[in-house]
C-alpha cells in the first residue's frame, strides 16, 4: 500500500512540528517522508508527510484541528490518481506525452476525456482509446463554445483541467468557477512574453535562451501561480519557427513534471507563488 | 603570431563566400577558421574569418571593397587588446571578477580606468594596482555626475565601457555618443524583469528560474541587442536576498562570457538582434 | 522544394571553401545555409552546404571530384526521409516519443519496423498502426536470436537502426554490418557508468547530476562516437529507482534530438568523434 | 544574532522528528528552520535544525543525546566562520574566487594561510595580504614535500583544507589525518575521467558536455563522497585547450558552492554520499 499524506497549511507559531508529529507518533503511524516550509514573509507555515499504518482518520484529523491555528488548512489523503480533463487545440506533443504515461500508467490521473476547439487531435486520442469532444468556435461565438466547454467539463466532473497548448484564452468567469485547478503550460519563460506569439517576441527581442512555464490559471492573463520552469540555449541561427521547435520538448517536458507534482499532492498555493515539497 | 581576423558585413548576393574566400586565397594567407550567417529576416550577409599570414593589409580591402556590395561594412583587424573603463558601484563580484583576469592576461583588454559613483570599491581595485575614479553624485545633481563620467571617459579613451554593475542610469545622450560600445550586465533574464530591483521582482512573480543578462547598452532602458544569457534553477525557499545571493555567480560569469565574445571580436549587430560566431 | 545538401570530408588544404563555392556558384545555383570545420588535430576538412535550385548532380559531382583531394567523400543528396528500424525491449517511452513524432510527421524518418526480445510493447507499437516484430530469446540461445534479428532487419532494409532502450548487447560481428548506421541512447552520462545498471552505479557512486548520452554503436561496449549529451540535478533524496524515473525524460530528448541531427544529415564522423553542424 | 544549528545523525526509529523538537520546544528556542531525511538503504536518520534564542547548550545536548540512540552524532553549533588553509599550484581562478570572497566577508571561512609547490601565485595572495607559503619539490622528494606541507598545515591548526587546484596526489597517509576535512575540486564530471589530464581525456572521448566536480577527499583517488557538480554544453569546435578554458568558470563556480555548503554546516557523510541540506 502506498503511504498517505497529510498536508496542513496554516499560520505560523512554535512547537507545529512537535505537535503534529507527536499526534502522528502516538496513533502508531510510521512517517517516512516530512517536509516543513515556513515563509517569512507571510508567516505562513506549510508541511507534507507520507506515513504508513492505519489510522482511524476522522479521530487523528480531529485531533490535529484542536491543535492547528483555527484557519489551518488541513487534509489526510490516499494517493489517489486524479480525475483530469485535458483541453488542447491543434498541437500534439504535450497532449500525446500525456496519453502516453497514461496508457502506462505513470501520469498519476485518469483521463475523463480531451477537449478541443479543432478536430486536429482525433485521430491521436482514439489511438489511445479515449473519448474526444470536438467544440468548436461557431462564427465569432466565443462565449458560446466557451459555456459549451464548461457544461461538459462540469458533466466529467475533473479534479483538475490541463491546458495541454489550447490555444484560446478563458474567461475570468470560467477560471473562477476552477481555482487553483486549472494547469496551463506557457511557451515562455514567463514573466516575459505574455500573451500571443512569445517565440515570434523571444526571436524579435533576440533572446539566447527560450523557455516554458507550466503555471495555475487565476483570472490574469499568464500571471498565475508558477509551478515548473525550464529554459534551453538559443543562438542567432534560429528564426521564430525553430525556436519553436526547440521549444516543444521543453514545453512537453515541463507539462509533465507539472502534472506529476499537482498529482502527487507536492503543491501548496502561498499568495502568487507555489511551494512545492519534491 | 595569433591569426588576423576579417570581419564583412553587408546585404546578402550570391557568390558572397566565393569572392571573399578567392581573393584571400590567392593572396596567400591561410585561413584558420570561418563563420558566415546569412539573416533571412533582414536579407544580411555576416562572415568572420580568421587567417594566418601576412597580406597587405590596405590592397586586400580595395580589392574586397570592389567585389562587396556597397553599403558593405568590411574590417581587417589584429586581434589586439581592446582598451575598456569599467564602471561599478557597491558590489564587487564582476569587477573582481573582470580585474582577476586582467591580473592574468585572460580579458583580452587593458583597463584604462575603474570609474564609480561610491568609494566602496577603492580599496579592491588598488589592490590590483589600477586607477579608480570616485566620482559621487552631488545632492540630486544626477546630470553633473554623468557629465563629469563622460568627460573621465573621454579623457580615458577607451573602445567599451563595461557596467559591471553600475546602477545608475545613463541618459540617453550619453548612451548615443558610445554606440555599441557599452556592455551592461542586468540581473535578470531580460526581457523578465527591466528595471528596478529584479531580484525582488522575481520573488514576488514565484518564478522558478532566475538568470542574468548581457546586453549593449542603447538608449531605451534593458532594450539594447542581447550579448548573452544564462539562468539558474531556484524554489520557494530562497527569498529576495538569496535570489540576489545566488545570482551573482550567474551575473559574473555572463559578463565575463559576453566581454570575451565582445573583445574577440565575434559580435555582429543584426537590427536589435546579435550575431555571434564562437 | 527542400534544399538540396552537399556533404565534403577530405584531407585539408587552402583555398578548399572557395574552389566548392566556385562551382556551386557557377552552376547558379543558390546557397542558403553553408558550415565548414577544420579538425586540426586530424587535418581533416569539413562541410555542409544547402543550396536552392536545380543542378546536374553527376557533373557537379564530377567537377567537385576533379578539385578534392582524391580520399574525398563527397555526397550530394536529396533530404529524403530516412528509412530506420526500431529495436526496444520493455521500456516505452523512448519508443513512444518516436511513434508520436513519426506519426505527425516530425521523425524525418519512415519506420519499416519495430523490434522487440520481448512482447510487451506490442500494443503500443499496434496503436500507430506499425509492424512489431516479436523475436525472442529462447533460453539461452543469444546467437539464435541476434541472428534472427539481422535477418529481419536485412529484410526490411533500413538506412539506420535506432536502439531505443533496446537492453541486449548486440555482437561485435553484427555492429560491424551496420557502421555508423546504428544509434542508442545510453543512460549514463558517458564515459561515466559503462555498461549495466548505469542508476545504480549513480545512485552508489553519490552523483549529483544525471545524464544520457545517444552515440553511434561500435564493437565497444558504450564507446561509439557521442551525438548528444545532456543531464538532470539530482540530490541525495533520490534512490536509484528515482534517478531513473527522472532519467527517462532525459533519454527521450537526448535521443529525439540526436535522430534530428543524424537524419538531417548533419553528423560527421572524425575518427571516434563527431562534427555536428546544427 | 544568526540562528544556532543543531545536527543530529543516528539510526533511524519512529518518533525522532517529535522527540527531537519536543526537547527545543520546551527550551523555549524558535526553530526558523528544519530539514530531515531518512536514507532508507542505510536506515540512517540525518536533522539539521536551525533556531534562535538561548539556550543552555549542555543541558540541551545531554537531554538530546538521552533520548537518541547510542551511537548518535550530535552538535549543536554556533555558525561561526571555518578556519582553512587553501593549497594551490599555479591555476589561479579557483584561488582568486576565494580570495575574493574572503575579502568581502562572504566566504564563512578564515583563511590561515596559502600553500602552493610552486611560487607562482604568490603575488595574488600578496595583493591580498594573506600568508604564503611556497614548499616545493625538491627533485623526486616528494615525501618530503609532503611531510612539509603537512607540518606547515598542523602548524596553521585549519578546520578544513580547499585544494583550489592543487596538482599533486596527496598520500593515503596525509589524507586520512583530516578525513572529511579536505575539499577538493575535480576538472571533469566525475566518475568519468579520473586522474590526470581530463580535459584531454574528454576531447578524446568526444563529448558533448563537460564538468566540474567538489568532493571530500579519501584516500582512493577522485573517489570521494560528491559535494557539487555542475556540467556545460560543449562540442566538436573545441580542442582540450579550449575545454580547459570553457571549464574554468565552472570549476570555480562549483568550489565556490562546495565550499559554501560545507562551511555553512550543511553537510552530512552517508556512507561515501553527501546528504546536502541546502
Amino acid at each position: 500500500m502506498r503511504p498517505r499524506i497529510l498536508l496542513v497549511e496554516c499560520s505560523d507559531r512554535p512547537g507545529l512540528v512537535h505537535d503534529i508529529t507527536g499526534i502522528l507518533f502516538r496513533r502508531g503511524v510510521n512517517v517516512v517522508g516530512n517536509h516543513e516550509f515556513v515563509d517569512r514573509s507571510l508567516g505562513r507555515f506549510f508541511m507534507r508527510t507520507e506515513f504508513d499504518g492505519t489510522v482511524d482518520e476522522a479521530a487523528v484529523t480531529q485531533e490535529l484541528s484542536a491543535v492547528l491555528p483555527e484557519s489551518a488548512t488541513l487534509r489526510l489523503i490516499r494517493p489517489n490518481p486524479k480525475r483530469i480533463v485535458v483541453l488542447a487545440s491543434k498541437e500534439h506533443h504535450c497532449l500525446a506525452d500525456i496519453l502516453v504515461r497514461h496508457a502506462f500508467g505513470e501520469l498519476n490521473a485518469s483521463i475523463a476525456g480531451v477537449l478541443s476547439n479543432h478536430a486536429t487531435l482525433e485521430p491521436l486520442v482514439r489511438r489511445f482509446g479515449l473519448p474526444f469532444h470536438h467544440i468548436p468556435v461557431a462564427g465569432e461565438d466565443r462565449t458560446g463554445q466557451e459555456a459549451a466547454v464548461r457544461d461538459r467539463v462540469l458533466e466529467l466532473g475533473p479534479d483538475y483541467l490541463v491546458l495541454a497548448k489550447y490555444m484560446r484564452i478563458l474567461s475570468p468567469e470560467f477560471v473562477r468557477e476552477f481555482p487553483a485547478r486549472i494547469i496551463n503550460i506557457h511557451h515562455s519563460f514567463l514573466p516575459a512574453f505574455v500573451g500571443a506569439r512569445p517565440y515570434h517576441q523571444a526571436f524579435e527581442r533576440g533572446v539566447k535562451v527560450i523557455g516554458a512555464t507550466a503555471h495555475f490559471v487565476t483570472d490574469e492573463l499568464d500571471a498565475g501561480p508558477i509551478l515548473v520552469q525550464q529554459v534551453i540555449p538559443v543562438d542567432h541561427s534560429h528564426d521564430a519557427e525553430e525556436l519553436a521547435r526547440s521549444g516543444r520538448d521543453v514545453e512537453q517536458m515541463v507539462l509533465a513534471r507539472a502534472l506529476r507534482l499537482v498529482f502527487e499532492d507536492r503543491v501548496f498555493l502561498c499568495g502568487n507563488r507555489t511551494v512545492i515539497f519534491d
